[in-house]
């Protein structure tokens, strides 16, 4: 299944199935495929078909749907002990995507609620949870784009970072939410896009999105954006965050530290778009941030051609960390959040 | 012909011939090739062969000098006729190559000051000229390693981009000559190598000169610097340079720029490794630099393979601009020159 118009759901509900964009594809081509068995959920986030952590987090809910379908009709206990055993199944598709250990742990929680109803009528609850699940994350997504307008002026350059748009999330994104929105607005006079190493995100797929709708844009090497703020082309940076501290130090892609150090050097806006929940208030020091590092032949192969000499070490961080006093404001569903950040996500999360 | 030991040489003189390093091969294989032809010089400077501006002048000279072996013995004129046009087929392979122009005018100019001598002597002469060039240029980039160890402390972490070094020069390089004289020093804990995309010359040519002279690196992508730099990893940074204003702006590989903005910003010394030849006391402003933007493709493919929607707009400049007030200083063949540059550069070149 193939769609040519210039919109794009990474995940929709079709009546009886999942369809997916099958993002190993792009940007080379638009595949949808069809998901109706745990089996395929599971195979889909494994080889990253689907990817981003809140779209995760919405496939995993809905495989564990599919998944107790075909669960004999036996005692309440027998019932969730076998729920439990498929969403364990389903977390080791991605264990560490906190997302899908979150939507997997709600699924088990409303089983649970609903401990004294027919089997029959808990399977097909699952369903209406998934699929709460699923349109809270396109609501959280719309109105981070809605309530970020705000802060672009007439005719902006904007910069981004990494993809943090509709194809991470149910629909929208986070920072590319907030660029759609304002593009729709008639705002937006360029968004130049960081091709974002060692993976390419900007490139195959935040270009790709921005494409779909139809604003402008220019994709260019990461290193690159310092001189395309001091040649003036940059009015503010907005990009998306994995997770905040209470005092705003906030854990992304790696490179978006270096982009904020840059904004500052140039008094350029600097804005990091993502839902409250992003914002993890028993975590104050940055310094807590574990920092993983990845596969070293990220950097040293391409399209399985080596790139560098054999055996170079190499240092291939997947995030970093942007200290909150680079931070102008964080872009939430609730609201644009500014200093002191401490005491005012305390009012938002109260 | 192959060689296995820990040193290399880009370009060679060998009696009768010259033997280059097939850049095309690395960092794969380490492969020589002889030259004794001006066709054979002229495929290798097209081919990128041999690439990097000294090297290239360096081998057209000596291709030159191949050119006139077999011109017949006439008049002086005639023969400078013949050689003027052998120069400029020679300039084709490659032709905004600056030093390839100069060091051809050299032989040229060689040539038409031994005008009343026999020409057989002058065919001879030509090779001594080529051969002059080539050990200026090795002289040089030997004093600016000398010159520059005195800026690196003990146990230093040094981050460098681009490929500065004996692959581009006659032999040792600019800031990868600081490098690694720094290392033969035993000061150099690190070298923290930027992969300087789009075209790789950190991770394909930087990392394998490094790993030739057994120097401690380690490879990042471009965007990574900036951790790199608040973890407290870098004491200093060297980069090299394309053209340098009266006051000091520098106009280098694409990233340079960036760098120089973090390493401000992190409280890290900036220098700029270059020989003095590359300052242009004529130019004062760094807005009359022309910044060339080179093909998209270099941004959207990867070894044949689409990495970015198609058609998708690209900025893909080849340069930056660092602006004088960034840099620390200039280190060059005849020593470090601080600011004020323009008062400095007059004293170095008088």
């Amino acid at each position: 299944m193939s769609q040519e118009d210039s919109s794009f759901q990474s995940i929709r509900w079709d009546d009886d199935h999942l369809t997916i964009l099958d993002q190993t594809f792009l940007p080379d081509r638009e595949v949808y495929i069809d998901l109706d068995s745990v089996g395929q959920v599971w195979d889909a986030i494994k080889k990253q078909k689907v990817r981003g952590a809140p779209v995760i987090g919405i496939a995993g809910a809905y495989g564990l749907y599919f998944g107790v379908q075909d669960l004999a009709d036996s005692t309440f206990q027998t019932f969730y002990s076998e729920a439990q055993r498929i969403a364990d199944y389903i977390k080791t598709a991605q264990p560490t995507v906190m997302n899908l250990s979150w939507s997997l742990k709600r699924m088990l929680t409303t089983i649970y609620a609903l401990k004294e109803e027919p089997i029959a009528d808990i399977k097909q609850k699952m369903l209406e949870t998934a699929i709460t699940i699923h349109d809270e994350d396109r609501r959280t997504c719309k109105s981070i784009g809605e309530n970020g307008v705000e802060l672009v002026q007439k005719d902006s350059g904007i910069l981004t970072h990494d993809n943090t748009g509709g194809l991470a999330t149910g629909e929208y994104g986070t920072a590319l939410s907030v660029i759609i929105h304002a593009h729709e607005d008639g705002k937006v006079k360029m968004v130049w896009v960081n091709e974002t190493r060692p993976l390419l995100q900007g490139s195959r797929l935040t270009a790709w999105e921005l494409k779909k709708s139809e604003v402008p844009q220019k994709l260019h090497i990461d290193s690159a954006a310092a001189s395309l703020m001091k040649n003036g082309e940059v009015d503010l940076v907005i990009v998306g965050a994995d997770r905040i501290s209470s005092r705003g130090d906030t854990f992304s892609r790696i490179g978006t530290y270096n982009l904020a150090v840059l904004a500052d050097a140039h008094d350029i806006p600097f804005y990091v778009a993502a839902p409250l929940s992003t914002v993890d208030m028993d975590l104050e020091d940055s310094s807590e941030f574990e920092l993983e590092e990845r596969e070293p032949d990220e950097v040293t192969h391409f399209a399985n051609k080596e790139t560098a000499p054999a055996k170079v070490d190499v240092y291939n961080p997947a995030f970093d960390i942007t200290p909150h006093h680079l931070i102008t404001a964080f872009i939430t569903e609730k609201g644009i959040i500014k200093p002191e950040f401490n005491e005012n996500f305390e009012g938002f999360l109260g």
